[in-house]
Order: structure tokens, then C-alpha cells, then sequence
């Protein structure tokens, strides 16, 4: 039976990303079967220019009713002034709540011959292999918030950062399950020595983790894990933490493993999983047809593994990225000297 | 006319550090004539075992009464379990907040010497020199915050993130002048693409900004600045952000900086000025008197500096740190071979 993918780029790099990623989905589906169809839909800025809103009733319909999501990007400063409600950003935000996302996957892994391209040393970034888990649905993203009021004479804004146990209970299940399948260590990241809700989110996840007697679990504050991302990244094997922490401790731990533009990301939850490059849209270079695809095409190797249960052909997309930059292809981000320059067609080519 | 330092040892290495930056403190006093006094107050965990209470009030006053504070540090696994009102960490949120300490200063720098400590490429960090500007008495830090309540059925713990247009020119005003006397470039970093109390900060910021007009306002979301940290770390000159944010990019950029055990810090508000190393308590080295001193020593250089205009003095004791690490001085934590294995005190004595 044919499975169902609905496409949305988004805004900037995100058609071309998606193009990409959806060519090589087309082309790995005739060589194993997959019979898959796509179906694009609009979000982002550039929604809100054609219909007045980030995130249409259609692409939400269209995305609960599909197989599986894969995501492009949004954003830009144009739409920086916009209404708070009216975002770009609320696409994206907005379909992690109607679909239920709770959960954020971010593989942090390095190919060896990429690793020159971390910007830490050799001997301290071999070998890392993270997968960050990140709350998605909850937390101050979610709260409740105001954008002013007066208090005391004075004009403030404020947002509500809260977790309930359930919330704290799913995801760090989600992330002792995921640790049993590799390296069977958890560490559950908050400021448990500041915030209330940390405090909740320590003693939940410890509850939790005494159901998982061979998953080691170790708290570790926020900030000291921006640390040791930085100077002991290949100690972390899972990492649980709420969405605000997960944002940034991703993306450094992202960088820190390379180039943003190769890493993928799972969001799963109650419905529809969605997949996503952990880039943002880069107005920049849009539309010059440069950008880096592989972020999106390995998240669409993760839609494969994770909704489609295709280990298989998943595994062939990792293959063909490994072998194009092997073979010296490298899109204008990765471009060195000795190397074969590639746009993004040309890099899809390859892989 | 003899000036008064309070000396907060704290918790863990606290007592061993200060007791070194107070040795060297008396020697530049002895040579610049400085005429300085010291007396010992409690606080912490330590102060909690013996009073029960993590900030006597004696503290507090003897504080508000010196004209400058030296702080070690707090904290430690034993009292996780405390009353969170009663944790070591209020000894040090409580200092703050009662000496209106509203701007933590954090110099980013790393010698020529020490760049291979760093775990980031050479090429990569060499030449960083950034200020943070943590607006250090406001955010989420000082905001209600609830342990425990029960909301549709569910236990939740909540905590509120919130500024004031005041609290953000004030903290923006300095980083403007701060930036003033560097190189002319502030990055406020925020994440105005989801949190309301960032949108707030945002145009405060630009507010601001307005009256300075030779300096550049540049604006960097959170994620973002986590990875520009680690791959254009000599990008920045001036950071400002908020309490939260700042806590976990300033521990990031200070071990990308090369050692946190070097990384001093000052406190600056309304009434005496607080000066800390930027690292913890370190319990698992206490009393062993092998912790590393220097973060510590620096922050008494930054206490001459800023609260005593003793500017001749604060870089006696900087050149001295750095002849010591250039003569091949290392503490355990910074040790390789061929180096001079130095514990705390051998340290000391060679600064
Ligand atoms: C675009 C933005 C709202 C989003 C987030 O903060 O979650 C992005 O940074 C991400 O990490 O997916
Ligand atoms: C000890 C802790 C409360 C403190 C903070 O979070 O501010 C520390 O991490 C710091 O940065 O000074």
C-alpha cells in the first residue's frame, strides 16, 4: 500500500532542501519498492504571505492524515516584525503541537572524514555518538506567557516555564528506551539548583530510571553540560533535557560534531512523525540553489528507518552521503581545497 | 584610609582558593601600599551545617558594609536534598540580590601560552577576547516559582521568566559602555523567536542601542550564539543576555576559552561590588590543596581594578600570573609532562 509523505519546505533553503531529499526518497523507493507519493503543503513565512497565517488548517489536516513529515525550514528577518502570534516560527511549533511531537531525536555522530571540520580537536571529537532527546511540546515554548503588562509602574513581558510529571515521565522513558538500544547511559540535563520545574524533572527522571536497572542514569546541571559537551563530548551517550536546554545544547552539540547542514532530526510522537535538518532556512543563500541538502536528506533516511521500519534502504541513503563525500563532493559550506565544489543538484547527483 | 574586603570562603575548594587570592591580595598590598583589611564570613552549605541557614545575616550586612567582596564558591552533593529555600546556591543568588549585583562580568581570554588547553583548533580561539555582560538579578533566576501543584489532574512545578524595560536598558547600558572602551560591538543574545520576555529584551535592546551610535547592535538567538561560540569565538566582543542565558554561554565560552579553573569574574551593582572565579566548589578535590588558584587570584585583580581604581596593582598580580604559567607552573587540573607539577599553595607562592 502506497505510503503518504507530506512535504513542507517552508521558507529560504527549504524548497530546495526538500527537493533534494525527496529525490532521493523517489529514486531509493523505486529501488526498494517503497511506493511512496508526496504531497506538498505551505508553512512558514511564506504561507503567512499567500494565506495570512504560518501554519494553514490544510497543511495540519494534511500532516495528521499523512505517513510520515519531512520539514524544510522557516524563518527569515522580513518577517521579523510580524505579529508575535503570526511567526514563522509558529509553523513549525505549531505542527509539533498538533501532531504531538513530543519528542526531538538528534543523532550527534561524525564521519571520520569529516572530522577536520569540527572545530575542536581531533582526539577530543573522534568517536562522539550522541543522540540528544529534547522535550518538544512542553516547557516555556508552551507556557503561558504575556508580551507586556504593567507591574509596579514598569512595563514587563514574561513566559511561564512549567513541566508536569506525566510530561518529564514520557520523555525520559523515551530516552532509557533509546539508551537500552546503544551505550545504556541516560544524562538527564536541568538547573536543578535553580528552577523549581528542574527540581521536578530530577526527581521524576530519577523515579523513572529505577525502573531501568541497566540504563545508568547522571544529573547533570545545564550549564556544566555546555561545558562538557565542549571538552568531553565523547563520554554522552544519551541526553534527556526540556525544550529550551535541548535548543541550545543541540545546536552546539551539533556544531561542535562538524557542520549543522549534515545533521538530521526525528520528531515522534502521538501521530505523524516529522523529520527535519537541524539548519535553519538561511535566507542568505536562498534560492542560489548552494545549500547544503545532506541534513535533510539524512533526515528523510530517518523517516525511512522510524516510520517505514525501510532499515534497508534507510541505511543505502547513509551509504550514498558516506560515498559522495568520500568521493570529494562538498557543497560551498564544507568546500575546501582538493575538493570537487557542488551545488546542491550536483551533491543530490552524487548521492 | 584603610579599605575593608569581606571574604567569603563558601564551600569545597572555596576556603583553600580564597586563602590564596588573600595571600596575594596582602603581598600587592604590602609593595602598592594598598592599606587593605580582611574578615572571614560564612556561607553556603557550610554555613547551613552550623546556623542553618545558607546566608547568615551577619554575612549579608558585613557585605553591604565592605567596600568590596571576595566569594569562593558553593554548593556540593550532599545538601541535594536540602529545602530547596535553604540550598548553598541561595548563599550566592541571596548575595546577589541583596548587594543589587545586577551585572556579572566574565573576560573571556585565553594567553598565547595556554591555547593548546583549549579544546577548540588553534587557529579557532587564538586572539578570543569576549566580554559577557549576564544581567545577573532578574530572569527566571527571581521570578515565582512553584515546587509543586496539581493543574488538571497532574503534579507540575513552574518557574517565571520575566524582565522589565528598566531591568533590560540598565544591563544594556553598561554592555554599551562596556563595549565603548573595547572594540565598539555589543551582541545581545536572546531567543525573541519564541519567548515573549526576549521579544521585550529585543526592542529594549534597540532602544538603547539608539544613544550609542558608535556602537554596533548586533542581536544572535541563544542556539545560535552556542554555536558561534565554538566555531567564530573571536567574532564577539561585548555579549549581553539575560540571567539564564548567560549562566550557560559564559561556562561554555569559558572552557572553549582553554581552563575554567582560570576564568575570573566581577559583580558590579548598586552597592559593594562581588568578585568570584567562575568555577564551582569542586567537591571531589576539597581539602586535598591541590585545587587551582588562579580563577580565583584574578578575580582579586578585577576587585583592585574596579573597586579600588588600583589599576598598577591589578596588573602586577595579572603579569605575575602569567610569568608563573610562562615559567611552566601547572596545577593538577592544567598538568602535562614538562611541565612543573605545582599544588595550591606552591602556586600561590610562585604568583
Ligand atoms: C525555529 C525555532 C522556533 C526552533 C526552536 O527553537 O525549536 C529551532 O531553533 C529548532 O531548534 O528547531
Ligand atoms: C551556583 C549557581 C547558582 C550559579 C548560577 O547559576 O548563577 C553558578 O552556576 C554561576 O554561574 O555563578
Amino acid at each position: 500500500m502506497a505510503k503518504k509523505i507530506v512535504v513542507i519546505p517552508g521558507d529560504g533553503i527549504g524548497e530546495e532542501i526538500t527537493n533534494a531529499a525527496v529525490l532521493v526518497l523517489k529514486k531509493i523507493s523505486d529501488k526498494f519498492q517503497l511506493d511512496l507519493t508526496f504531497e506538498s503543503h505551505a508553512a512558514g513565512g511564506t504561507a503567512y504571505d499567500l494565506y495570512g497565517t504560518p501554519l494553514p488548517e490544510k497543511t495540519i489536516l494534511a500532516a495528521k492524515a499523512a505517513d510520515a513529515v519531512l520539514f524544510g525550514a522557516v524563518g527569515g528577518a522580513v518577517w521579523d516584525n510580524v505579529d508575535p502570534a503570526l511567526r514563522p516560527e509558529k509553523a513549525i511549533l505549531g505542527l509539533r503541537k498538533s501532531l504531538g511531537l513530543y519528542a526531538n531525536l538528534r543523532p550527534i555522530k561524525v564521519m571520520d572524514c569529516l572530522v577536520e571540520y569540527s572545530p575542536l580537536k581531533k582526539e577530543i571529537v573522534s568517536g562522539i555518538d550522541i543522540m540528544i532527546v529534547r522535550e518538544l511540546i512542553g516547557g516555556i515554548y508552551f507556557g503561558d506567557k504575556c508580551e507586556s503588562e504593567m507591574k509596579d509602574g514598569f512595563e514587563r513581558a514574561w513566559d511561564l516555564e512549567n513541566y508536569s510529571v506525566p510530561e518529564v515521565e514520557r520523555i525520559v522513558k523515551l530516552a532509557m528506551e533509546t539508551a537500552q538500544k546503544r551505550n545504556n547511559k541516560v544524562t538527564s540535563v536541568d538547573k536543578a539548583n535553580v528552577l523549581a520545574t528542574s527540581r521536578l524533572w530530577r526527581r521524576t527522571a530519577t523515579k523513572v530510571a529505577a525502573s531501568y536497572p541497566d540504563v545508568k542514569l547522571q544529573d547533570m546541571y545545564v550549564d556544566n553540560c555546555a561545558m562538557q559537551l565542549a571538552i568531553h563530548p565523547t563520554e554522552f551517550d544519551v541526553i534527556v533535557t526540556g525544550n529550551l536546554f535541548g535548543d541550545i545544547l543541540s545546536d552546539e552539540a551539533a556544531v561542535l560534531g562538524g557542520s549543522i547542514g549534515l545533521m538530521p532530526s526525528a520528531s515522534i510522537g502521538e501521530c505523524t512523525s516529522l523529520y527535519e535538518p537541524i539548519h535553519g532556512s538561511a535566507p542568505d543563500i536562498a534560492g542560489r540553489g548552494i545549500a547544503n541538502p545532506i541534513g535533510t536528506i539524512l533526515s528523510a533516511a530517518m523517516l525511512l528507518r522510524h516510520s517505514f521500519a525501510a532499515e534497508a534502504a534507510a541505511l543505502a541513503i547513509e551509504k550514498a552521503v558516506e560515498k559522495a563525500l568520500l568521493d570529494g563532493y562538498r557543497t560551498m559550506d564544507l568546500y575546501r581545497d582538493g575538493f570537487k565544489k557542488a551545488n546542491t543538484e550536483e551533491m543530490t547527483q552524487a548521492i
